[in-house]
């Protein structure tokens, strides 16, 4: 087995500033070309800690990937800590000067001197270069055992791990593993878990004795990870897709995609592909289902706009909710979700109208409509419905869970 | 000093499944009261790697506080292995029962013969009290040293932390520091860091030797932490307070609150406080600023409606802006923010219009209008005006700090 950990430097971690999100997003990714994360650490920007963490990786991680640190500040002691531990010494880089320059260049500024010295890199390392940032990354090999040292700013951090770090890491992973592993992600929406379970039937059945299929249940639906061993990559490949297929084969109707997919890109990009356009009205939501669709740059082709009808008076003065229909039916029913969709679409001359109303909470729940209960309605040329959803009490998820139903509601119309 | 460690436990927290969040939130809150977090680890639902941790602990920190862990199922190994490690046993805790069945009880359920287990609790334990789940959280004294287990649901944890764990943290503290330490955070908006420092002036003079301000810059306003020490809890207050009023003194005008305060709840409260009634017109953020306006039970009292005119079309036949004006002066203009804000208010009969028009990115940009130039519109009935802001290249960041913008103009006009 090859055991990897990874260390987050930084004392805005320790003080809660900062989450660290980090090491969740490099476990997913190592975990995934079969690396699994053992331990993860955070430790402050103290020379000493660091010390007694990779002397603890030197004995027991074939791979140890450390976060944060390499800012060209005295706080960021990373790089000179590694220098001292592997016995090693700094040597400037044309190529990061260059690249640091530039990055400065484009900002209209020059580079101020301090800058400099993040040029200057550990002799034996490999370099990870940092498309996004001034601090480039670092691979030094010793004693069989690798240590990667990247910077702690996400969006510098996540390409380094994608584009360089993973592809580096399969070359050594498997002659030391003896085969080659891969995982996939399935992800699911508007079904149980236990009704996915139902439709798979027996596991081993499907997927074989060497590989795993697992469950993993979250508020935007639920996911489904496959682990896959074979002795090439080319392999794993091929028993990937065909136990790809034949999950498919059982509930391929309910999946909407893999991996880092998102119903909200998912959905942009079927409306984009089908030349159709939307408009939203939105109760209890108040717009996040707008700023869902709207998340991406390119929506300007399908999203022309919404209407947060959030009172009465909105629903009926702006959008023209019939105000006998609220009367009888009520604020938060199929009545008036299917009215709020068809209305919106017609207002905003759209292909397709959608709308979400509900009792949110934590207040304003009675017996008979409860806190948790919210109807998406859906209305395009051809026909007008509402589907009846009874969340949970939590005023938060009940408005995210709304506005994934609804994406879930869209992304089976638009198959 | 007083060290303490954070251990989270949970396979699918190493799986990258889910992030911990937990571990910041706590180590805000103990580094409150004097008991800076050292480090954090994560381990596994591996009882060899607990007691290695519970032994590291044990030699080197004061204070050990473990989530996760507690659930009813085989997986869940952090009681069992506290009750060898500290050669306890289980027994049953008859108020615990009582209050697992009543849990079931309110969602209609009976309990499960496996969460019986639950009630069982470690002998030399205090029991800390779990209002929101079934697994009680422990407190483990030894040698000296506390060992405190609580569950890893945030929704469980984190009042377990605020009304019990950090008071009863706090009469042990004391003694072993010789010092009470308090430590509050001031949140400003619409300044930056380095205008704020020059209004602040020489620190050292305001705040004195002993005690430490610290600045903390973020996407949604820069933060300012004070940290005091004092003989008493009651001296620390006593200087906490002519602290703040001297801060206040320099920069009242930018603070809108104290620690965990958001600008969203701090408008909700004003809105709600001054009877006034908002809606809102938005563009590149599309229902962002109306969804922030409503994320609090209660909004509507204030929020009447809004609409979300993306596109131009929108804007000029639903929101009624001269198509003339958007011609002449571009969607993104102060012309179309003050229209869009000025129309909203009047199209919803409201108090406040709010609008934000802007170029979110990160397309669409050109030399004149580049990518992450957005404007805040206001509106009421004496006067209407819009303000330019000049973001960056991210469109995820540039809305959320559109949305920021607009909160703090509301903020700001409801003082």
């Amino acid at each position: 087995m090859v055991k990897s950990k990874i260390i987050a430097i930084g004392d805005e971690l320790l003080l809660g500033q900062i989450e660290n999100s980090n090491a969740a997003f490099i476990a997913q990714k190592l975990y995934n070309i079969g690396i699994p994360v053992h331990r993860m650490v955070t430790i402050g920007d103290v020379r000493e800690e660091l010390i007694l963490e990779l002397e603890d990786s030197l004995k027991n991680f074939n791979v140890t990937i450390m976060t944060g640190g390499l800012g060209p500040t005295h706080d960021d002691i990373t790089k000179s800590t590694l220098v001292n531990f592997f016995n090693d010494k700094l040597i400037l880089n044309e190529s990061v000067l260059e690249h640091i320059k530039k990055l400065f260049e484009n900002r209209g500024m020059e580079m101020p001197e301090i800058n400099k010295e993040q040029a200057f890199v550990p002799s034996k390392a490999k370099i990870i270069w940092n498309e996004n940032g001034t601090a480039p990354g670092f691979w030094i090999e010793e004693n069989n055992k690798i240590f990667i040292s990247l910077p702690g700013v996400p969006f510098e951090m996540k390409p380094m791990i994608t584009d360089s770090v993973l592809h580096m890491l399969k070359e050594m992973v498997v002659p030391l593993l003896g085969y080659y592993q891969k995982s996939k992600t399935i992800l699911t929406t508007g079904i149980t878990e236990s009704a996915l379970a139902e439709l798979i039937g027996d596991v081993k059945t499907i997927i074989g004795e060497n590989n795993k299929l697992a469950f993993l249940p979250s508020a935007t639906g639920v996911r489904l990870r496959i682990d896959v061993k074979a002795d090439s990559e080319e392999n794993a490949d091929l028993v990937m897709s065909k136990l790809i297929k034949k999950v498919t084969e059982k509930i391929g109707k309910y999946i909407y995609g893999f991996d880092d997919d998102t119903l909200n890109k998912i959905v942009h990009n079927q409306l984009v592909k089908k030349g159709l356009t939307i408009s939203t009205a939105e109760s209890c939501t108040s717009g996040m289902l707008a700023s869902a669709l709207t998340e991406f740059s390119g929506s300007s082709s399908f999203f022309i706009g919404g209407i947060n009808s959030y009172s009465n008076v909105t629903k009926i003065e702006i959008l023209g909710v019939n105000a006998d229909a609220i009367h009888k039916y009520g604020a938060v029913s199929e009545e008036t979700a299917i009215e709020m969709a068809t209305n919106v679409r017609k207002k905003f001359n759209t292909d397709i109208g959608i709308s979400i109303t509900g009792i949110a909470g934590p207040t304003g729940g009675t017996d008979e409509k409860p806190v948790g209960l919210v109807y998406i309605g859906y209305s395009d040329e051809k026909k007008a419905y509402a589907i009846k959803n009874l969340f949970g009490n939590n005023r938060e998820r009940n408005r995210l869970r709304a506005v994934n139903a609804a994406l879930s509601i869209l992304h089976f119309e638009l198959v």
